[in-house]
C-alpha cells in the first residue's frame, strides 16, 4: 500500500507506471515531462492526471510499485526457507533474476537511483529498503550462529550483497555472451566461496582485519546503519 | 587528456568542475542550470563560459577529470605490483578509499551515473571504463594461471568487484559506525575468502555452476563484454 495515490491494482494504472519508469530511466526524472509521459501512454495530459496527482506522486508510486514487486518476487519467496544459508542464497539468486528479467526492470532500477523524493514518501520507501538490509543482516547473523558462515561484519556483508546484485543492471545485456544462469550461479558462488583457492596464499591472512571484525559481532543485525 | 575543453591543469578550472559535480550530484544533470553552477562558482554566466563551452562539455570534462583522478589514485598506484593477487587486493582497497574519501567524491560518483553524454565524448569515457574492467579481468586471469584464485568467470568477477566497490557511495557515511579501514578490510576479506566457513555445508557444492564456469576459462580476459 502506498501512502499517496491509488494502489497499482488495475492493469491500466500499472501500464502507466511502467511506461513512465521506462522514460524516466532513459531521460532522467528532471529530463522527462508529464507531456511526454502522457504521450507515451497514449493519453492526453488531462487523461494522465485522472490517474496521478502530480509528478512527484508518480515517482513515489513507481517506487512503491517497485518495492511491491521486489517484496512479492524476492522476499515473499524466500522468507520461509528454514535454513539461513539457503535463504540467503535463494534471496541473492531471486534478486539477481529480478534485476535481469522482464518488462518491469525499469521500475526496479528507479528504486536504486538517488532519491528525488522528499518528505513522507521518501521516508516510506527508505523504511522498506532498510527492512531489506535488515533481512539480509539477520539471515546472515543466523547463519553465523550455526557456524555456517564466517563472523564478518553484517552491514558490510549486506551492502556487498546489494552492490553485487544491484550493479547487474549497469552491465547485464540480455543478448550478451553470458546466460542469466551463468551470472546468477557465478555470483552466488563467488559471494559464498570467495575468489581465493582455499589454503593458497591469497586468503584473508594478509588482511589485518579479521580480529577487529570478530570484535564487532555482538552488534549483529541490531545495528544502526553506518 | 580530454577530447574537448581545456585540461584540468589549473586550480580555478578544477574548482569549477568540483563545484559543478557537487550540484549535479545533488540535483541531477537536467535539474541543474548553468546559472546555478555559475552562482555556486561565484562567477557570472558569461564568466563561466570563459572556462567551458556548454553544459555537455562541462559534464564530459567532469567525467574525464574523474577518470584522471581514478587512474592516478588507483590504477597508477597498483599497476606495477608484480603479484596479481596483491595487485587485485590493492586495487580494491584503493578504489574503495577513493569512493569514500575526499572533496572530490562527487566527481567519482558522476562517472557511474547513467551516461547523459553522447557521441565521441561518451565513447571516450566508455573506452576508459572498459580498460579498467579489462585490467581487473587480466589481473584475475594471471592469478588463475598461478593457481592462486579459483577459475571463475572473469567478467562476473570483474563486475562483482565493481558492484561491491562502487555501491559504497550509496551507503557510506563518513560519521557512521564503521571506520573506513573496517569497510575496506571487511570487503577485501569477503571478496577473496567468501562468506562460507571453509568445509562447512554452505560452500558452492549446492550450486551446479562450477563445471560450466570452468568450461569458460579459456575465454579469460580476451572477452567481448557480455
Amino acid at each position: 500500500m502506498t501512502p499517496v495515490g491509488r494502489k497499482p491494482d488495475d492493469e491500466r494504472y500499472r501500464a502507466i507506471l511502467e511506461t513512465a519508469a521506462r522514460l524516466i530511466c532513459e531521460r532522467g526524472y528532471e529530463g522527462t515531462s508529464m507531456q511526454e509521459i502522457a504521450g507515451a501512454c497514449r493519453l492526453t495530459k488531462a487523461g494522465l492526471y485522472h490517474y496521478i496527482q502530480n509528478k512527484e506522486q508518480l515517482l513515489s508510486s513507481i517506487m512503491s510499485y517497485g518495492m511491491d514487486m521486489f517484496e512479492g518476487q524476492v522476499l515473499a519467496q524466500v522468507r520461509d526457507i528454514a535454513d539461513p544459508v539457503e535463504r540467503l542464497r535463494a534471496c541473492m539468486r531471486r534478486n539477481i533474476e529480478l534485476v535481469m528479467n522482464g518488462a518491469s526492470k525499469e521500475v526496479v532500477i528507479i528504486l536504486h537511483e538517488h532519491a528525488t523524493l522528499t518528505g513522507e514518501a521518501r521516508e516510506y520507501i527508505d523504511r522498506r529498503k532498510k527492512q531489506y538490509v535488515r533481512f539480509i543482516e539477520e539471515t546472515f547473523a543466523e547463519a553465523v550462529k550455526l557456524g555456517r558462515v564466517r563472523p564478518l561484519e553484517p552491514t558490510i556483508v549486506a551492502f556487498s550483497f546489494l552492490g553485487m546484485v544491484l550493479w547487474v543492471y549497469k552491465w547485464f545485456k540480455p543478448d550478451g555472451r553470458l546466460s542469466e544462469e551463468q551470472i546468477v550461479s557465478g555470483m552466488v558462488d563467488l559471494f559464498f566461496a570467495g575468489l581465493a583457492v582455499p589454503g593458497a596464499a591469497s586468503g584473508p591472512a594478509s588482511e589485518p582485519a579479521s580480529a577487529q571484525v570478530l570484535a564487532l559481532v555482538p552488534a549483529v543485525a541490531v545495528g544502526d546503519k553506518p
